[in-house]
């Protein structure tokens, strides 16, 4: 994290300034905390009052916002070009370098140029990690699994045997994938574990939050698709199949069989029943109970989940239904 | 993972087969996935169409399926018959075998006969581990807990202080027993801690989902009966009780001193308020919110849970009104 | 744990007991497990009837209950009276003593006075950790952060790079500060990650229940303020500024940049949407989805929440509508 100076950004993300550039910028912060010496953004208009308070040395704005500022670089999304400054010069953080003396590498596992494994980490018989990989402290990865250059995992994941992760992947802390799938069969009063010998694939570009679980298939896989991003506390059951680019909040649930087409959204502790199908692009609003199929784009929300006009049709029906009971019972009185 | 004989397999399981037999089975695995080597089954009529496309070298049907093939092996339960066979032949997977030198064990635990234990896992004083017990690598169990013979303990699991687990239980990937409750006295504006000093009682042959967390009781104990299966991301409170061969899905949270009977069902995502009681077999609707008190038997669903039957009422009058709301508002255009 | 005679006890939190007070008490019990070595206490009038059958030594009770005893100790507070006790004399539990040979400490890392690290514990460069403060086996904590004096880490956290814990705090099992906050950037079809550089600040006094999540800010803080009290599996979003004093019960979502006052109360399972204010001391019911700012001191719940007494009128109305549906129904036959 050093400096860099405007000028060189400015050129860098190729914005519209015209005020002092030769001052060295050692980071991006809110507008609120920016100081002289930090670069700020406005993304949503809602926090336009405090561009005239901000202490930043210079501000991305939208090429049409109204008004004039000399601090003002105007860029065609001032999010992403934000995003873009930080990933160039301010994103470094700190991360094993080389083979820690203090793991346990299997004689059989066969890991590429440059990989990083941290202290405490457990790597098993066979697996196989592709170069650039950087494996945190902590870490136990069962035999047979195999990671994919380039891929990040974070301390206390935990990765059953023969899971498949492909290249530039994240996983951050807690994550476990691979565990049994919840699978009983009911005889004489006790439930029999049904044993789960399949696997869980997660290809290229996937990203899943802190403590989410991904089990593993009863039979065949479990697969989470390219470029889909998963966030915490997220639980997919076994066999699942979450399509390509999806999007699954914190704490949603996916429950066995059920599958995905690309770029599903799941907003926040949506849960799905098991062996249904949700189209490609379908949107599934934060807390719903999806226990049926639902077709490509369509927006559901609701416990049960219904498609979005229905449910605010019936929200106007209840507000109204409420007043005139309540008119009603005033009478009474 | 060996090779077994078509043959060996129909005796086994005492299914009706015409076929050849002299086939060797490499595994088991889904209709659509299964190759020549494979055996397959058909649980659910829904895939029947996929019977005829599968090239499996056998599929397990139901004795009453309509149709007949030379490639059916009639039985009574397909899905129990499939998971009878993987178990015998084809669920072999790779542990830990003895006691690894990169483990940190208390003098004082007590190890059973053919104990193994992982790199990196902490075993604290007094520990004690019933035979043929599996402890993973990075685990952590602390002073005075007991394990009991043939349980299976997984990666990055944490075992508080005095916790007890029974026998043939399996603990997956980042499961905590023993945390404190969340019990707190707020005095002065400052929430002040309630110790917890309870501990937590797991029965025989349960099994507990990744991430799931039980914890200990304030005083007294909190209780997992025994053949209880519980799920990913599950969350129990301190002094709960939870009855015998129960099944409670994931991301299922039962609040404080709240006492389960036995065999209750709470589907994903259902939450139960502190101090109620929920009778021997209720059944629990996913995403429902268990407010009250529910009888032996009864089904719940709902926010707030109202008897099953109630739902459904509601549900029908909602789309009732529903639509003679919208017909209003139509015609007021 | 060693015992203590009912008469130090009873002078201790200051009670009014007429009985035998040279008897040795061996710890705190419910009313339905204590033994003659125990002493037990009625907080809910509910539990009464167990009075007379408890073996307990002695019985904390309210000044104010009816009746006479001589095995009672009246207190103004039961509850807050028993705590009180078991934390002096009986809330002892075995922790690491001293810096285990076993641990992974950086060079540059400043562990201040009396610091206990357990085995397979992972601490990077520039760490800083205040006096008293215990970490449990197998933590990771990366470069830069900062622990606070007597904080306690149980086994399996990983705290970030770069994330402050104050004082006092207690974070158990399976916690993760400072994982990256769940945001993209889409373009083309696919997700772009936005870097995640802010950090994560909890304040003093803060506890954090096992698999808790708490990510890192994109920009700035996420911050957790002074003696909140966080339960398990809770996911706060990045940017989240969760004020002083708070209760978060377990399973709760924050998404990202809300701001919750001081004393907030969230229950079980409760969804917060991103970018809203909830008022100091507001209250949100179990599982209520809050989808727009909320008040000082309002009651929200359902989903959609709504104000407490907007949902009490609701389940009226709709309890009367099921009714007559119903009867029409009925009439029909």
């Amino acid at each position: 994290m050093s400096e860099v100076s405007l000028r060189e950004i400015v050129a860098f993300i190729g914005g519209t300034f015209s005020g002092k550039d030769d001052v060295a910028i050692a980071g991006v912060a809110p507008l609120s905390e920016a100081t002289e010496r930090h670069i700020s953004f406005l993304a949503n208009p809602k926090y336009a009052s405090q561009l005239a308070f901000s202490r930043a040395a210079a501000i991305l704005v939208s090429n049409d916002l109204a008004g004039e500022s000399e601090r003002w670089i105007r860029v065609a999304d001032p999010y992403f070009a934000m995003a873009t400054i930080v990933s160039r010069w301010f994103a470094e953080r700190p991360a094993p370098r080389g083979i820690s003396a203090l793991a346990s590498i299997s004689e059989t596992a066969k890991l590429g140029a440059n990989v990083s494994v941290g202290p405490f980490t457990s790597i098993g018989d066979d697996v196989v990690i592709g170069d650039y990989a950087i494996i945190y402290p902590n870490v136990t990865i069962e035999a047979g699994a195999r990671i994919g250059e380039k891929t990040i995992v974070y301390p206390q994941v935990s990765i059953y045997y023969g899971s498949i992760v492909g290249r530039r992947c994240i996983l951050h802390s807690g994550v476990v994938v691979g565990a049994d799938g919840y699978g009983f069969a009911t005889h004489g009063g006790r439930h029999h574990k049904i044993p789960q010998v399949g696997i869980v694939r997660i290809e290229d570009d996937v990203e899943i939050g802190a403590g989410t679980t991904i089990d593993r298939a009863a039979l065949g896989e479990t697969v989470i698709g390219e470029g889909t991003k998963i966030d915490n506390l997220v639980q997919i059951g076994h066999n699942v199949k979450v399509g390509k680019h999806c999007l699954l909040v914190s704490q949603v649930g996916i429950a066995g069989s059920t599958e995905l087409g690309d770029y599903v959204v799941a907003a926040g502790q949506v849960g799905v029943a098991g062996h249904l199908k949700i189209g490609k692009g379908a949107q599934l609003a934060a807390k719903s109970a999806v226990l049926d199929d639902v077709a490509d784009g369509v927006k559901v929300m609701g416990n049960p989940a219904i498609p979005f006009r229905d449910f605010a049709r019936r929200e106007v029906a209840l507000k109204r239904m409420t007043r005139r009971g309540t008119g009603r019972e005033d009478q009474k009185k």
